[in-house]
């Protein structure tokens, strides 16, 4: 195999493989990234057995041929090249070894056979179709937040992608909650996506996803089985395993009967929740929030450190109401709000309160009381 | 007591206070921070027993008094405090609370007695001087990096400042080494340090001192005893105890007879070294150096990982020599260049080389060979 190509394209596919490559295993070839040179390609393809990554890009190749490197080494090498290098990679199968070459550097590394690397085998996808990347980002990252870190429940581990009904009409929908706090993120219907199987997309899928997403121009080729799914740019292929588990029924979570509505500036929000939890313990963050006609009073009380309280001018109408909140949670919700207002439907203080941005209900947000 | 202060003087002060207090400490009045307004001025005292630090601030006193509050807690709060606010800080004795309001927030944080607060006791300063910040920011960054972070060798874990010879007159003189490394910065000596006991001043103190010097046109008045070292500006005082040891002769250390001369430009140099060394394991980072007329080669031969090389065209006229370092130790050393060209002297391939920023001697640079 040899091959040139130039720093910055090589940078790119690598830094995107390693990413994947977990940096603690057991098994040898899993750290390792499997280059293979075909015609005017080069593709760069890491796997953590449960993710599989493959980015292809242009090259010189002058000998055909495919090998394994460290791909946490491979990428070190090629950060620290002089930008706009041209960098040559050359094999020849007896050596075992990979030479780089890139203007007075060079260096070598120790292979791994490419037989040994393991592909992920492939898949019959039941849905197909294609949805543009801002569409993409909003559904999963106004969801990952409340994606749950406890392993025993395994199955909310991830961000629950399907499709559900609302305003009388299909969507693409995604939810995440860790059992406090929940977000549910709607988006118009992709042609060739009414017959997919809701899937659990896992949270490290959801970090790496998150990379193929920032070209506001980019159309997503998603295809979706009921073990696996697959984001595919023109470069770019991500395949994850989606978790093999039963998304609890959410639906049920979601309070429909509150009524008591306070609308608040949601950054003013944010900054005062954040400035008098400072008084607060870490541990139990808690944050009283005191209703009154159009004046919204957050306050903390912790008996060792201290006290805080702040007002903000709100509109709210209904009857005088107390509820308590992890001010971590508020702050997360509120720190989702694009818009200017952040509107907050509450019931009683024993109740899970609903927040949405403004009036618009394609992503709503739950979250659990704390009593105060 | 109550004062008020405008919130960006305010977190300047208690930001300066809160660095030096110990994030663990079992003394809890050592978390706190001493606040005492008196006249037009608020004083606010951190300390660790080791270092104190007070900072000066101007505010509009309307009763004198004296508290002391969480200054973690504290800096906290006036970092979340929106930026042109003005805050009021009140005591009344009575309830063991100081509040601090700002617009519509409102904080009340536990004290504790000002009386259990530990005042540094003062000194008689033997030598007292004054020296431009630029200075002594050269003495201490260019020679902290050699600080030996070894307990056992409590005098190696801080700057040795003293008065020494060079080129026939006295000089301010910083030196720090870890027995690895070593670095020696001169500076003119100011007018009245000439008496000054030689002091090792801690890593932790040099640390807080950097933040004294960021100002050029400050001068700082430094005063030196045999246990105590302080730092001045009209707004800032750092007193710090010295450490009791006696610092080992570092003469003997720095070779005088080192002949053969290299010359390479530090910026490419140190670039080069950072890659090369990417193939290396992390215990052994092993750089070996092999010189021939006008030409630098550097290598990193790991054999379980790879290999890697590099040219340099460099200035050298000796006979070939080749020989090795720790990476990092070479990398540190030649990122203290601030000219275009580091020299090195070398004797042979087992004795300590030295290193200086072009034909400068008041910035010299000791680092000792590894086996390659």
């Amino acid at each position: 195999m040899k091959f040139s190509i130039e720093r910055a394209a090589l940078l790119k596919a690598v830094a995107q493989a390693q990413s994947v490559v977990e940096r603690r295993n057991t098994i040898p070839i899993l750290a390792n990234v499997l280059i293979e040179a075909n015609g005017d390609d080069v593709m760069f393809r890491a796997t953590d057995l449960d993710i599989e990554v493959v980015d292809k890009a242009p090259a010189k190749v002058e000998r055909a041929g495919a090998t394994t490197v460290s791909a946490v080494t491979l990428n070190e090498i090629v950060r620290k090249l002089p930008d706009g290098s041209l960098v040559t990679l050359t094999e020849d199968g007896a050596s075992g070894r990979l030479t780089i070459e890139a203007g007075r550097s060079n260096f070598s590394l120790a292979t791994l056979p490419k037989e040994d690397f393991p592909v992920m085998a492939s898949s019959e996808y039941a849905a197909n179709f294609s949805a543009p990347a801002p569409v993409l980002r909003r559904l999963f990252d106004k969801a990952k937040f409340a994606i749950s870190t406890e392993e025993t429940r395994y199955y909310l581990n991830g961000v629950y992608m399907h499709v559900s009904e609302a305003d009388g009409g299909k969507v693409l929908r995604c939810v995440a909650t860790d059992g406090h706090r929940l977000a549910r993120i709607d988006a118009a219907l992709p042609e060739g996506a009414a017959d997919m199987a809701g899937v659990i997309v896992p949270r490290k899928t959801v970090g790496e996803l998150r990379k193929l997403l920032d070209d506001d121009e980019m159309q997503i080729a998603v295809s979706v089985s009921e073990t696996k799914i697959r984001f595919a740019t023109p470069t770019i292929t991500l395949t994850s395993k989606v978790i093999d588990g039963t998304f609890p029924d959410y639906t049920r979570v979601i309070p429909t009967g509150n009524t008591r509505k306070l609308e608040v500036d949601a950054a003013e929000f944010a900054k005062a929740v954040d400035r008098v939890a400072t008084v607060s313990s870490e541990r139990s963050r808690a944050v009283k929030l005191s209703l009154d006609e159009d004046r919204l009073i957050l306050s903390v009380n912790a008996p060792d450190s201290g006290a805080a309280e702040e007002e903000l001018a709100v509109s709210y109408g209904d009857e005088r109401l107390e509820i308590g909140f992890n001010a971590k949670y508020l702050l997360e919700i509120a720190s989702q709000v694009d818009r200017e207002n952040a509107v907050f439907l509450f019931n009683s203080s024993g109740d899970p309160t609903l927040m949405r941005e403004g009036n618009d209900t394609s992503a709503i947000y739950v979250v659990m009381p704390m009593r105060v």
